[in-house]
C-alpha cells in the first residue's frame, strides 16, 4: 500500500483542546485561561524560572526507547514482578506512572516496520521504508535530532544495551541506505563525515566493528576505529573495570567511547555484574557526565537511552528474558527520573517504543478444549537464564569428552531442572536436546518449553503492527503540560520527533541541508541489498552467540 | 494468587498532580490555580452553567463498553478500514481521537479475567471472582451504578447485540452468583427482585431466556416474560419492524423491552439490516428516547451501551468479523459524540473494554524462516461473511438431495471462491470443509484460512490479560477536564467505576444495603456448579449456531 497522508494530518484529541462544537466559542477563552494561569502560577508560586522563556533557554532531554515494547510486555512484567516478589496486585511499574498515550508505529513501505525506520520517524521526525538509518524514503540523508542538538550546542549521547551500530543509535547518529551497514554506521559515529563528530558520549556494546582482528573485530577495512579514536581525543572505555572508574559519571572526559561488549551486552537476566554495568548504571553513568560536563553552559544535553534487548527476547519469543529487561529498563527510567528530580535544568524524559516484537500475549490455548483462564509464572520465575544463554550451554558441553547418556544427563539435571526448574519435562525432550545441533532449534526449543507451560502465547519471531505506549515526565510544570497538550492519547510516531524538535527549538531542515548531499553511504547493487539479510538484529544477534 | 491490595492505593501520575518531589510545594499553588481557573473561565465564558454545583446538578452519562477489544483490535481495525476504503495512513477511528488512558483488567480470582467479573468491576466498582454478576467476592449482592442511578431518579437503558442476559449487562442489572443463570438475570432485569425494577430502556437480543416456547425460548420455568411485561407496562419490541416504528427513539413509551434476537444479534458483517437494526440505530434510538423522556426532568440518565460481539469474533479466532464489530461500535460511539453535542444537558461518555479476547496480533509466522514483514488485509477484505455464518451454510447443505461431488463444489465455489474470495484453496481444504460435521471444526477451519492467510495471529479462543484502553469525552469542557484528571494514564477497572459514581454523586453503598440479604441467587451445590459451564458465552453462542 502507498504511503499516503491528508492534509489534515494527525488529528487527535489534544488536552487543551475542547470538543469539536464547543471549539469556536472556547478557544478565545482557553487563550484567555492560559495566559492567566500563567500569570496566577506566577504570582503563586516561589520558584526561579523566568517567566518569559529565553530563545534558548537551557534544557535537557532524555528520550528512552523500549525497542520491541508492545502493550503485552507491559501487563505481562507488572503481574510477574507482583508474582515473583509478592508484591500487592494494585503494585504497578513506574513506566505504568507515566503512560501519556499510545504510538502507531508503521513505516512507510510496511504496516510493520523494522527498528531502523522506527527509530528515524523519531530523529528525523518522518517515515521511511524499513532497514534506513537517518535516510528519507528518497534515499537522502536528513538531519536527526542529536546532530540538530549538536549543533545548537547542546552535549548528546548515547546508551545502549545491544551493539551501538544497532538500527536505534545508528538512526540518530549516521545516515545510511541499510542498517547492516554497520562499519560505516560506526564511522559515522566517531565523526568521519562531512559534519564532523555529532555523538559526545557513548556506552553499549558492539564493540566489533571498531576494529577488525578476529575472533572479536569483524571489520572489513583493517581500521582499529577505537585507535583512531583515542588518537583523535575520545577517553575510551572497554570493560567493567574501566567503567567502574568512571565514578558513576563523575570522572568522566568528553567524548566517551565506552564499547563494554563485541556483540550485545548480555541479556539482564544471564548478566554478570563482574562483567557488565546494568542499563541503569550505563543511564545514571551518562546522566552524570553530561549534566556536570553541560554545568556552566548555557545549553543541556540530549542522551538517547536504549533498552535495545526487549526486542531480542521478543524475536526468540523468551518470556523469561523479556520480564527482566522490561524490569531493567524500568529501573533505569525510574533512576533517571529521580537523577532529574536533582536537578536545576529543566529536563523532560519521554519514553516509547518503536513497535513490538514477538506477538506475544499472556494467554496461550495449550488444548483443544476451551482454555481456563490461567498462566504459571513459576516457570518464568524459575529460569535462572534466557535460552539464548542455555542454548550455548548446551552446544559447549563437551561431546567428544562424554558419552550421549552423559550429555542427557547434562540437559536433564542440568539443564532443565537446575537453569530452568522444569520437573514435568518428557524423556523426548531430553534427548532432542541432547541432539540437536542448530543452535536456533535448542533456543526455539527451550524458549518453547518455557513459554508453553507458563501458558504465554507468540505468534511471531518478528515484529508486530500494534500500536505502543508513550510515557512522559518532567522536573518542571509548564513543560509536563506541554508535554500532555502535544502527546497524550494516540499519536504518528513521527509526532514524537516533531515534539522534541520543537521542545528545543532545534533546525532540523538546517541539518538536512548540510548533509542531503554528502556520499552518505555506498551505493550498493540490487544484487548485493538482496543477498544482505534486511532484519538483521535477530539474525546478528543469533550469529553472535 | 490471593488477593491483595496496599493501601497506597492505584497510584498513578495524574493530570494536575505534579511530579513527587515537587508535589509538597506546588500543591497549594494548584489549588489556588485552579479556583483562580475556575473563576476566570466563569468571567470570561458565555455559557450558563451554573457556578457552584448543585448537588443534583442534571448530568448523563454515556458508557460503552466494548467486549473483548484489546490493543491490536484497534491498531488492526483502523488498518484494515484505511486498506479497505483507500483512505490516508493518517485516517483513524473515532476511538482513536478520544484516547485517555488504559485500563488493568485482572479479576478477583484471576490474573484473566471474564467479562461477568469485568462487568461488576465497572458496575459495582469492586473486584470479583470470574462469572459473579453484581456480586462481591464474598458472594453479597453488591449495589450497582444503574441500580444507584434509577434510586437517584434518573433513567437507566441499556442497549447491547448479544443476549440483554449476557455477563455484561447482567452486572449493571441483576445479582445472580453465576453468570449461566440467565434465566434468572431476565426476572431481574424486569424487576423480580426485592428492589423492583430498575431498568427503563432494553433493547438488544437474548428474547429467548424471556420465553419457554421451543424452539426459540428456552426458560426452564414454563413462564413467558414477555407476557408479563406488556401486562406490567412495558413497550415491547420483537422485530425490526417494530423496532422501525420506535422512529429512532421519537416514538418511544417507558419502559422499553426490545428483542430483537432469540439469541444474539448477527455479526454485523452477517447482518441483514432488512431484520436487525446496527448498533449506531439502537445506541440513538436509546438516546433519543432517554434524552426526550427527561427532557422536563432535573435529573439525567445512564445508559450502558455494548460493542458485545467483537468478543464473540475474538473467541472464534475471525479477523473478519472482528473488525467490522469494531467498526461498527467506533460507528455508534462517533455517532453517541455527534447527539450529546447537541444536547443541552451535561453528558460525558466513558468508553472501555473489559479485558481482550483472543490474542489478537497483526503478525503471523507462517514458516520456519524469519517473517517478512507483511499481512494481506485483501483476506479480510473479501470475506463477505463470517466463519459463525458460513459453518450454518456448510452444515444446511442438504447432503441427502445431494452427492459428495456436489457439496464439494459448493463448498468450493460457493464458500470459499464466492463468500470468501479465497482462490488459492488447496483439494485437502474443500474435502475436509465437506466432511466435516462438528459445527466448531468447521467454524475453525474457516477463520483459520482467513488468518492465516492474512498473516493475522491468535493465541487463544479465550481472553487475555492485557491492559485494555479507556476512551472519554464531554460536552462540557469541566466535565472532560475531570474525566482526564482521573482516568488519564493507567488505572485499575474498579476506578472506572468508581468514577462514574463520584461523577454522577451515586450512594452505591446505600444501594449495597437494600440488595445485601436478598434472596438473589439460588444456592447451587458444587456439584451442579462444576456441571454448568463457568465460560459459557462462547459455549452458548456455538450452541445457539
Amino acid at each position: 500500500m502507498a504511503l499516503k497522508m491528508s492534509s489534515n494530518s494527525y488529528e487527535h484529541a489534544s488536552l487543551l483542546q475542547h470538543p469539536k462544537r464547543k471549539q469556536k466559542r472556547i478557544l478565545p477563552t482557553t487563550i484567555v485561561l492560559i495566559i492567566l494561569t500563567f500569570i496566577i502560577y506566577r504570582l503563586t508560586s516561589n520558584n526561579n524560572e523566568p517567566f518569559f522563556e529565553a530563545k534558548s533557554k537551557k534544557k535537557n532531554v532524555i528520550f528512552f526507547v523500549s525497542d520491541g515494547m508492545g502493550p503485552a510486555s507491559l501487563s505481562l512484567t507488572r503481574s510477574f514482578r507482583q508474582y515473583s516478589q509478592n508484591l500487592t496486585i494494585d503494585d504497578i511499574l513506574t513506566l505504568d506512572k507515566h503512560l501519556i498515550g499510545t504510538s502507531r508505529t508503521r513505516s512507510s513501505d510496511s504496516l510493520i516496520t523494522d527498528s531502523a525506520a522506527g527509530a528515524t520517524a523519531f530523529s528525523c521526525a518522518l517515515k521511511t521504508y524499513n532497514s534506513a538509518c537517518g535516510i528519507d524514503s528518497n534515499k537522502n540523508p536528513c538531519g536527526t535530532l542529536l546532530e540538530a542538538a549538536h549543533l545548537d550546542g547542546l552535549l548528546t549521547g548515547m546508551v545502549v544495551t545491544t551493539r551501538i551500530t544497532d538500527a536505534t543509535p545508528a538512526a540518530f547518529s549516521s545516515h545510511v541506505d541499510y542498517r547492516f551497514q554497520e562499519d560505516l554506521i560506526a564511522e559515522h559515529q566517531l565523526g568521519y563525515y562531512p559534519l564532523g563528530r555529532s555523538v559526545d558520549l557513548i556506552i553499549g556494546g558492539g564493540r566489533t566493528h571498531f576494529y577488525s582482528t578476529a575472533p572479536g573485530g569483524s571489520r572489513k577495512d583493517g581500521r582499529n576505529l577505537i585507535e583512531e579514536a583515542i588518537d583523535d581525543g575520545w577517553q575510551y572505555v572497554g570493560n567493567r573495570e574501566q567503567f567502574d572508574q568512571l565514578q558513576m559519571g563523575k570522572n568522566v572526559s568528553l567524548p566517551l567511547l565506552a564499547l563494554l561488549a563485541d556483540g550485545d551486552i548480555p541479556f539482564d537476566l544471564d548478566r554478570d555484574d563482574t562483567k557488565y554495568p546494568s542499563l541503569e548504571e550505563q543511564t545514571l553513568t551518562a546522566l552524570k557526565a553530561l549534566s556536570e560536563a553541560t554545568e556552566d553552559s548555557d545549553k543541556g544535553f540530549f542522551l538517547l537511552v536504549e533498552g535495545s534487548r526487549i526486542d531480542h527476547a521478543g524475536h526468540q519469543n523468551d518470556p523469561s528474558a523479556q520480564v527482566r529487561e522490561v524490569l531493567a529498563f524500568d529501573k533505569a527510567f525510574n533512576s533517571a527520573l529521580e537523577f532529574i528530580n536533582d536537578l536545576d535544568t529543566e529536563t523532560i524524559i519521554l519514553s516509547t517504543s518503536d513497535h513490538e516484537t514477538g506477538g506475544l500475549v499472556t494467554a496461550r490455548q495449550v488444548t483443544k478444549e476451551y482454555p481456563d483462564y490461567v498462566w504459571y509464572p513459576s516457570y518464568l520465575n524459575n529460569a535462572k537464564h534466557s535460552g539464548e544463554f542455555l542454548k550455548s550451554t548446551v552446544l559447549s558441553y563437551n561431546a567428544e569428552e562424554h558419552t550421549m547418556n552423559e550429555k542427557e544427563d547434562f540437559v536433564r539435571y542440568e539443564i532443565l531442572e537446575n537453569f530452568l526448574g522444569i520437573h514435568d519435562y518428557q524423556e523426548e525432550d531430553v534427548k532432542e536436546l541432547a541432539t540437536m545441533t542448530n543452535p536456533i532449534d535448542i533456543q526455539r526449543k527451550i524458549n518453547y518449553m518455557i513459554s508453553y507451560r507458563a501458558q504465554i502465547g507468540w505468534t511471531t519471531e518478528g515484529h508486530s503492527a500494534v500500536d505502543v505506549y508513550i510515557y512522559g515526565y518532567s522536573n518542571r510544570k509548564t513543560s509536563w503540560l506541554q508535554i500532555l497538550e502535544n502527546l497524550q492519547g494516540n499519536h504518528e510516531n513521527i509526532e514524537i520527533g516533531q515534539f522534541i524538535k520543537n521542545y528545543l527549538k532545534l533546525d532540523l531542515d538546517k541539518v538536512t541541508k548540510l548533509v542531503k548531499d554528502t556520499d552518505h553511504s555506498p551505493k550498493l547493487s540490487t544484487k548485493e541489498v538482496e543477498e544482505l539479510p534486511l532484519f538483521d538484529e535477530y539474525m546478528h544477534q543469533l550469529k553472535n552467540n
